[in-house]
């Protein structure tokens, strides 16, 4: 890899991995990729990372469009037949996925780093760019709701996101470092960019900047980093972005994004639709590039990842 | 059930399984079958139960009868993922197979006895017969071998038998006690007979009657107890019993099964094609009773239960 002329993205799940299959395919194994992991959760006995996954399987091209989640070419004889049994099936495990958690697990169980079973996993699937988790140490997203305080992935997946959210918070993140591998790019400050891929901003990028080593790589960058806002109209593409902040009474626009990375980011990519955003998101000190930001096809994705990297100056 | 009518039935897998579904066809409820822990083990953080649920499958009906383990409607996509990933793969577990596994440890894991999850697999599987693990101590049979000291699914799946056994020894045993079930019927002396299956003496029965409350029942029994050979001719009919008496030094022959079980047992059931062998048993205070030991299809397994329940005088 040309050190030099890395870039180093942060995602969360489909939005952010969409993101980052078009820088991908830009960049090769000049990228490289943190992965949120407040969503990583521990079920039947399994050590499972759906953040990074989603990332990994879209950029092995298996990714599921349809469910946003998992593989395309998947089957489910062991979840149906768990769910007969009486077992816990409300979190979709297919055949073929769940050997990806097997394997991640007993790497775990052996000894190994998440970091290194992160590449251990682009090798086999022969990605390019490296994908990393944000961080090795153990940081869970826990949701205070009007009904309890519920981990991440009973909020997202068992309850579908239906509570209403009274804060967010990051165990963990107070002693977690970044993964050996981004703490080592931001001690030789090599990045040429940083990324924040379109991933929600309370639940998928407050994780990773929770570990105090990122957010102050990103304070101190000497790289520019550029964002793509995940709010396009007032609304997500994806997922409960919008639900969230207006929950926290915050408005569900770009502004209030841009407001909240204020200090992390030098450019924030906006959809065409929310031009009318430019002069109050300007006057924070954050420019503005106009871009399509909807994200359907392969193409769409290279040509948002070229707008990002042109922005930031960055040759594709 | 009718415990006056009980038959208690010891089963190691395939052969033992045969017969514990004649068993099961002709007494239902009245049969209580304990199945070998011995080959249990730890695996990709499951628990596996092999013997225990090669029974569960063959009286639930759903066991492949080519492979002689695991079920008739599987799939793999599950293991072949997992091996593609560089995982281990050499025990073979389907996608619905595995799913038994995943809920057995997990109940294991919340604090449930593997004689309480055995009881919830049997109603989730609709069987009728009883089925218990023999034990629900850690018991687990250590094969010395000529390439070194193996674990059971080492020495069996993992190398196919092929090292010399030098010796076999059973690590728990010692305190182990018999599973609850078992303990209750040994206690109100309540069984109307014991049946040890054709399974292979030295690697499937010698476990559960290394259990000192399981050979004590056995040698103070007040109900007849009736064994079937599973070796017919010299032969075993599936599997390396055989091939473990002529490495051990004993003639592979039921006479030597007989000798092996004289004080446990009041019959031994013998294959036709043995029937010269009978002084000899019978010399030994074993009574014979010939039969067509081969079991193929349902009907002779329902055929060889009637000559064992014959042979103790318990109604079918």
């Amino acid at each position: 890899m040309s050190a030099a002329g890395s870039v180093v993205a942060f995602s969360g799940g489909v939005g952010g991995a969409k993101l980052a299959l078009g820088l991908d395919q830009c960049l090769g194994e000049r990228l490289l990729v943190a992965c949120n992991t407040g969503d990583d959760f521990e079920h039947l006995g399994l050590t499972i990372a759906p953040d990074f996954d989603t990332v990994l399987y879209t950029l092995a091209g298996i990714s599921n469009p349809l469910l946003g989640w998992g593989r395309s070419d998947e089957s489910w004889a062991f979840l149906d037949t768990l769910a007969g049994l009486g077992g816990d099936s409300w979190f979709r495990l297919g055949d073929r996925d769940l050997a990806l958690h097997v394997f991640r697990t007993e790497r775990l169980r052996a000894g190994a780093a998440p970091s290194d079973v992160a590449e251990e996993l682009r090798n086999a699937f022969n990605v390019r760019a490296r994908l990393q988790p944000a961080t090795d140490d153990r940081l869970r997203t826990i949701v205070e709701t009007d009904v309890g305080t519920l981990p991440f992935q009973d909020y997202f997946v068992r309850q579908r996101c239906a509570p209403k959210v009274l804060s967010i918070r990051f165990d963990g993140a107070d002693a977690a470092r970044p993964a050996p591998a981004l703490e080592a790019v931001f001690n030789r400050q090599t990045p040429a960019a940083y990324v924040i891929c379109p991933s929600n901003p309370y639940l998928s990028v407050a994780p990773m900047l929770a570990v105090d080593g990122i957010r102050q790589a990103l304070l101190q960058r000497a790289a520019p980093c550029i964002a793509v806002s995940p709010i396009v109209h007032g609304q997500a593409i994806k997922g409960p972005t919008a639900k969230i902040m207006a929950e926290i009474g915050v408005e569900p626009s770009a502004l209030e994004v841009a407001r909240l990375w204020a200090d992390l980011i030098d450019v924030l990519v906006l959809d065409q639709s929310d031009a009318g955003l430019t002069p109050a998101i300007e006057a924070l000190g954050v420019r503005v590039v106009l871009a399509d930001t909807i994200m359907r096809t392969t193409a769409d994705k290279v040509a948002l990842a070229r707008v990002v990297l042109a922005a930031a100056g960055v040759a594709a």
